[in-house]
């Protein structure tokens, strides 16, 4: 959920200052245009991290946009009166009307989730908080308000540093409370359930949006951006009256040029002799570990995505390897056949779900919904959408059930799949390996970056994260899966 | 949930054979169109109580129907290697593919009602089961499958009446086991928990249709007929590309002229004598409860709904008249005004509601969604089918927060209903009550009484369950009125 919002993402002056007038009369302009139609309300949903930011963005849309019509809610503790009426009641009332905008800070997603982290609440009744919200934001995206959600995110490193700084210098000292710093120490916990709470509630039609809280400019254009962005798609479809009522769904936009592929260093080093020495330690574990007497309660499945010439076929092959012929499959994913087109996306690979203490090894899986699917325009976007939470719906009956879910992204660069592309075809026995469509793909080489940054920040969860491997270095990206797939092995066996 | 379902509706004989031809003929007619387009799936889903005639009906659907296209699973336990396997892993691969029709009994649902009755296993774990189904299922519908739902109902007399029958012949009696008797002992409970299942999985584009299973030949015209109707609304959709995705939502359909409405004895007996003293008595009784400090913990809302005519404002006035007017307050419900209609359409009841120690008496309510904005084409289909979940979640939250909710319709005859207008506006002082609209209403009598009965079975919950009022006679209606009122008080305040 976090992985791109802690990369540190930062904006200088200049280009802040370069960015700032075209946005707010763009912002204006949008505010404007939806007060004339009155056709649909906008909520906006502020929450996050202390100190990330989220008063100060506030402000600063109000700003920019004209506070006439922008209605600002921050919610405290309820009033006695309120206390007396359902939980939703107050929110209820700060409903905006249709043409204007609500700010609503400290929302209903406040209480469930403080509630979870400091009273240590039952995990069943957050659980039950979590679907009634779906619920409320279900009917009100139905009713046609624009339910936009922002999350300001600070990583533990970064919301030390911010206590620690404010707490030197003696003008701004008070403002770090014993209650701060409880806070902090709890910060695992507290984004654990943060992370459980975005995640289920982060629907197709309202998903989250997770702001990097660390840099005040760039917090501040990635969010007057994105809520242009979601707007300007929805005024859109506002004057097309036989359009279904569909909202758009809002992306989270690459603001820079930072991001998670990126910041990844994909030539790592490894020497022959190092890997060989590895290779043997890890199978050798992995051996083990699938034949002890505890796997025979657990099952494995392992998902390899990655660019084309990645290495995906090699990796899979050093790990299988290590396994029982009799134990194992490979399900190489392509297109899907003439039966698999007649059922729901994700038939195709219920079918091949392992049986305890058998491993299925996928060689592309179900998340070409959200990665070729989604860049070839194969389904449409409120499709791949709604996939992210369906398809955590799916892992999470698979852990449920004994899985130990795996998925590992291998990563190159464009210049070096270049480089294997020009060695494959000079090589006969590799030539099969590449094809028109390979060609092609690279085309398409930002979109598919953009979808794989969104992919691992709207699919890795706690019971079933991304392993994102340095793929330049074959040796090296073969140990790291290796030695992946033993750790998290050893964690679910109580190794 | 199953107020309609227990009535007890019989088809004769000859009906029964004379509209037996033309069924077989449309449903196979659809059944080869479906299969011609391959465009959906459908998914029949059967459940509901033991001896309802589940079986029976499926038989029958298969005979009707050509038998190589439909796909009949009847699961049982799961077998070891199903077991090895997420929950629903045995569902997914009973889908059918486009074109084709999978009947599915004793499916995901079985196991958590059974769970929940059996072995009372904690609600939190009933809740979280039905969450997923509902997610499962929202995607399953978004994926383009048709999901038609039947459960099979039985009152418990009508239960008790098969068992002892199956008792009495020598040749069936082995048919009864000792866990039949025992499901008839929990049948309360399991009624319970059903009611409760399919209210919290009763949505917009999968509602639930209960089948009253007493009597073979109306139950197998029931699910025939709902089956086809729901079909052919699909098929017609699926003609036109430009349609978006939704599903038409299928209709419980009234078969035959029994309804919860026409089976009401409109005009009871009272007389002025002994209104009066009952009049009295309950006011008493109530004003008492009102002003109990166990009430000074707890609100009242109370919702009058019924025909034009039949009685509300009187009814409302007997109710008031042993409040203290500090403590009411009645809310007319109109037409919505520009600042509501701006809002979504539950917004302008949330204002309404009362503190602690407060009554609210709404003289019309929410359930104008489902009833007039249903009748009068105010909102979509879609609009009013998803409504019913949402009421429901409404009330669930309000009485949440400690309200006691109270639901009377006022029932009156059309011939009734004549006489009142005429009266009225023969009378100067009333004539106000009678517009041009109200003569309008009249011509959709048997929309508005349609509406009613489904508007009954889809919200009358454990928790806010409706009132059916006999309101010919007005001494009787009001006296019912305040009886009730006082009932449900001293419940919830434990008296």
């Amino acid at each position: 959920m976090f992985e791109s919002a802690e990369l540190g993402h930062k904006t200088d002056k200049e280009s802040y200052a370069a960015a700032v007038p075209a946005l707010r009369a763009a912002l204006l302009d949008a505010q404007f245009e939806l007060l004339d139609l009155k056709n649909f309300a906008v909520v906006v949903l502020i929450n996050g991290m202390d100190g990330a930011g989220k008063g100060e963005t506030v402000n600063l849309l109000n700003e920019w946009m004209d506070p006439r019509h922008i209605q600002t809610w921050a919610f405290d503790s309820p009033t006695e009166e309120e206390a007396e009426r359902p939980f939703m009641y107050r929110f209820w009332r700060a409903l905006p009307p249709k043409g204007r905008i609500g700010v609503l800070f400290n929302n209903w997603y406040t209480d469930p989730i403080t509630d979870a982290v400091l009273h240590k609440r039952k995990k069943a009744r957050l659980e039950q908080r979590l679907a009634e919200i779906r619920r409320f934001e279900a009917m009100l995206v139905r009713e046609g308000v624009l339910l936009v959600k922002f999350w300001f995110h600070l990583s533990k490193p970064g919301q030390k540093a911010r206590l620690k700084e404010l707490e030197k210098d003696p003008r701004t000292r008070w403002r770090v409370t014993e209650r701060d710093w409880r806070f902090y120490e709890d910060y695992d916990r507290y984004r654990d359930v943060a992370s459980h709470a975005l995640r289920q509630t982060s629907t197709g039609d309202a998903p989250w949006q997770i702001v990097d809280g660390s840099d005040p400019r760039f917090r501040a254009l990635f969010v007057g951006r994105s809520l242009l962005q979601i707007l300007r798609r929805r005024l859109e479809l506002a004057h097309h009256p036989w359009t279904p009522r569909q909202v758009a769904p809002p992306l989270a936009t690459a603001m820079d040029t930072l991001d998670l592929l990126g910041s990844l260093k994909l030539r790592q080093e490894m020497k022959r002799k190092q890997y060989e020495d590895e290779l043997e330690r890890y199978q050798g574990r992995l051996a083990l570990l699938t034949r002890e007497a505890a796997f025979r309660k657990r099952s494995l499945v392992v998902v390899f995505e990655g660019s084309d010439a990645a290495g995906k076929g090699g990796a899979i092959r050093r790990v299988t390897a290590a396994l029982d012929a009799r134990q194992y499959r490979i399900v190489p994913v392509a297109a899907p056949s003439e039966e698999e087109r007649a059922q729901p996306y994700l038939w195709r690979f219920w079918r091949h779900l392992p049986r305890q203490g058998k491993v299925v090894l996928f060689d592309r899986s179900w998340y070409g919904r959200v990665l070729v699917e989604r860049v070839e325009g194969y389904c449409s976007e409120a499709d791949w959408m709604r996939a992210y939470a369906e398809i955590n719906d799916f892992e999470d009956q698979l852990v449920g059930a004994g899985a130990v879910v795996v998925k590992f992204w291998l990563a190159i660069g464009k210049d070096e799949q270049l480089v294997r592309f020009k060695e494959r075809e000079a090589e006969p026995h590799k030539r099969f390996k590449i094809t028109e469509e390979d060609w092609r793909n690279r085309e398409k080489w930002e979109d598919y970056a953009h979808a794989v940054c969104d992919m691992v920040d709207r699919t890795s969860t706690e019971i079933a994260p991304w392993n994102l491997v340095e793929a330049e270095n074959k040796y090296y990206a073969r140990i790291k899966v290796l030695r992946t797939l033993c750790e998290r092995l050893e964690a679910a066996l109580g190794k």
